[in-house]
């Protein structure tokens, strides 16, 4: 009896194409592509490839914003590759805050696990939905929108955000207007803000143009 | 033989829900989900729900920005309901702005049908991708991104940007900012904004809190 | 200048159904489709919408298997509808465990909050991938894969698992065999398993046929 | 031990929204949205929603092109709601003929199971791929293209196309130019046919303007 | 005039890049993503590609379950890389059984060409939808689900599963359990089996640890 | 406190496969996908990638048809790889027609210009949806159904397409019929035309077979 079964055991498996697609671990020397990267080959994945330790350790929060974001996107977590998932690590001190920042490419699913967060976002109908979370409350930031966390209590927080995308990309509004290479006149002509702020803004985050 | 088509006609015609999915245009007494609105019944449909006129006008830029923008989304055009498609017409005069904006659910691609507009974004790396364009000249805006367009010459400009969602959202970040009721003093501790440069503003823009 | 821009700004903000779309907070007493619930209105949305308490409480694991799974899908926390996102709490108490099951309709990421939580799935090609997982370690199971998560140590472990579906399912193997109608002959037949165990479990789980 | 049981259970079957989306049988009486029709109430749904008996009996093909096609979409078929599949029975006589036509909405995949089958598709590329096909063969056709079925050998033949979609549509070239109320002036314009031939194939057809 | 014809062709046809995306003949020899395969050059893609004859000849049944599985997924039949189909072949024989599994990756639409099946899938609700099919009748199961088929008569029974993915992955519970290096202890501690039942399968199907 | 933004920003910055997702400009050289083309190398990536220019002359219409349609797909501009947008613009001289055709992979939203022009597209159901469109006026052409664009007035017209897919194909009726080696036996047999007509037609389009 068991030749026959070991022959239609044999048969099953050796369908390896089509059980590839139960996962796609990122090959990060490949090129990536609209889908994400392409998959490395099957039977060199372990157990590691599924897990990440690297959201183990508190974040460096001594910083200007007394706060740290640590990502695990598909580039450092090469498991989330084509799962339409990823994580990050939130950090925020006592008086810290975690700037307002948009995800261009995923909504995200906050969970706080120690401390007190304020968290907000603010619509295309400009409304402000903001709300004070406790440890294993959980909010949710649609895709695109500002929002921001920022401590709520004068103890350390700590918060995983989880996004619907491995690649979910994070535009930091200071960082895009005052550390990129965004002209002020250009910036104070579409934001109206003082050329003179602008300037000074640059100067500490080390914007250029 | 006639008799023999008209049944087969007949028949085939008769798979009309099936059909229907050629297309959903969108009844919008209806309560839209996630994926849009209900379909508007097949046999009240006509040439009129696939076709849009409200771009044809030119928007009235006598306003702050010296620009306007006016939008062809599934709310006002239903026939896009489904299709993954929208559009909006820019008017641009000379010194006019649209200001630094993102759609939080749509990329954006731009054709510039009259004048020069220059026109930009900002990456998640905050690199500026920046280029004046010429009539006839196209510019895509991944989704998410701030971005922004200016008129370039001495006269007025006009542009039609296309979306890739039927709902693509608009938010703009002045609005988000000083025409809502964000609170100043989370405004200045999530952006580094002077808050006397935040009530300025917000007097202007009308925004509380 | 400032009646230009209230012009302006009601004009935007007129767009009132395309900014629907930043998010779909369901409507739990419309039908649900393909893809999620009907929205509610936004003009009734309010920030506690997008924030769910549910999770922060522990879970009973005073039960046959020593641990709770506390949803947070979209009939628990309408906010996530159309985001492609849901959570659960997983409580594990000391030799507790989560039973083999899958997620018919959505990846898993699971970020361990407390304790040491030993998990592992089973892939197409039948690979067993496990690990044991310490405080904010994280691991992912690819969707509709038999995985589980067992207490690894002598304290209560803590976990959030997140998913890639505001409506993931849950189908735990031994409640689809054991505590369904799931007639025993044709068990036995489907799975090669004993009729008196399966009577046995039947027994236990409350299964008939 | 069994109290405790149950009370997981229920508590676990009380995540009855979360289920739901397991599957979503058509309800037709409810608008359909982009997306498909709304889900019926899963307590009503049983074994027979999820089964199709229409396409066990032959098509009538004792008409001009000796052939049927009978569908198995949505409309016909509530399970398949939601799925991303569908089905139509091809019975084509000795001589019989699918005329050339598209399926706007979806792929499809061919499977011969009675007599021999000469199947082809045009691509955008004017290509044609053409082949005929024996009882178990296959053949797949990609979204849109226009493509054809006629009966290859002196026997009746029989085949089964599934589609990845359940509404793909069924544009018949013929019946789209000479059953429908297109004027002859725009058809021979547009396709540089002979206005006598349209005018005749009208006449058999159905056809006006 | 033919130049002109031609000149216009040919512009047409240049847009070579564009047309490939009509279909995507799957490159084995290339690294697969996400999204599937790479394409095969167009230039070398045949009718062949997008024919598939293995499913023609029946499986091999003199095995343990009587029956067998034969797929046409990318990895048999690269012509449906990209196109949300794919096909096995079932045979049955009399009192031969496809024992309990799942594909994790796709919906499945099963077609009874032969004899008689009796064919059921398990919700998360733990409810089983269970039905006895005759030639031509179709049956769904949805994505994920823990699903069988049987013999229901007492000839040979055949029948065709059309999944909704290229990839949909297949999950024998078994061979998941039994035919895997998922250890012993660990199996009934997240399965409650007996270990000694564990085992005795464990030595048919070739398991380990 | 200069250097401890910096430190952030340079944490930030290193995220950079995350950030590559932002967008996808397609590396031609490449193979590409089911998704679309692998993505060019951020670093290398300019504003130029984002902008096309082809658009911007008109295309040459002293031709048979009187008319040209000028692409912009992936092919032409890789910067719409992976964003489901792409356009093409249309030169329609006075008496010229874009002829039959479908796009394969697309909903399409044309935008007049300059002049007038008629279009109609043909629904499953064989109605004709027809309408003539001013400047500035939209009208939308659901994917994969035949449609057309003719000269409504004495002078010429312009009209952008924009398509909602980076690769929607184009199958021009006519061509797909009689400048293929589609033979004439299977045309006359698939769509009913005169085998002369098909011949004469054969002769000014280059077919063959």
């Amino acid at each position: 009896m068991l030749p026959h079964i070991v022959f239609l055991f044999s048969l099953l498996l050796s369908t390896s194409h089509a059980a590839v697609q139960d996962f796609c671990v990122a090959d990060l020397k490949g090129s990536d592509g609209p889908a994400g990267y392409p998959c490395k080959t099957p039977a060199t994945v372990t157990s590691d490839d599924f897990v990440f330790a690297g959201l183990s350790a508190p974040g460096n929060i001594t910083n200007i914003i007394g706060a740290a974001v640590t990502p695990a996107f598909v580039g450092q977590f090469p498991g989330v590759n084509g799962l339409g998932l990823s994580a990050a690590r939130l950090d925020i001190g006592p008086g810290g805050v975690i700037p307002l920042h948009t995800h261009p490419g995923a909504n995200e699913l906050l969970i706080v696990t120690q401390g007190h967060i304020t968290a907000g976002f603010i619509s295309s109908a400009s409304t402000v939905y903001i709300k004070t979370l406790k440890k294993g409350e959980l909010m949710v930031f649609p895709q695109g929108l500002l929002h921001f966390q920022v401590a709520a209590g004068k103890t350390k927080a700590i918060g995983f955000a989880i996004f619907s995308s491995a690649s979910p990309g994070l535009q930091i509004l200071d960082f895009a207007l005052f550390a990129s290479n965004f002209s002020t006149p250009l910036i104070t002509k579409t934001t109206f803000l003082d050329p003179a702020l602008v300037k000074k803004l640059k100067g500490v985050l080390g914007g250029s143009g």
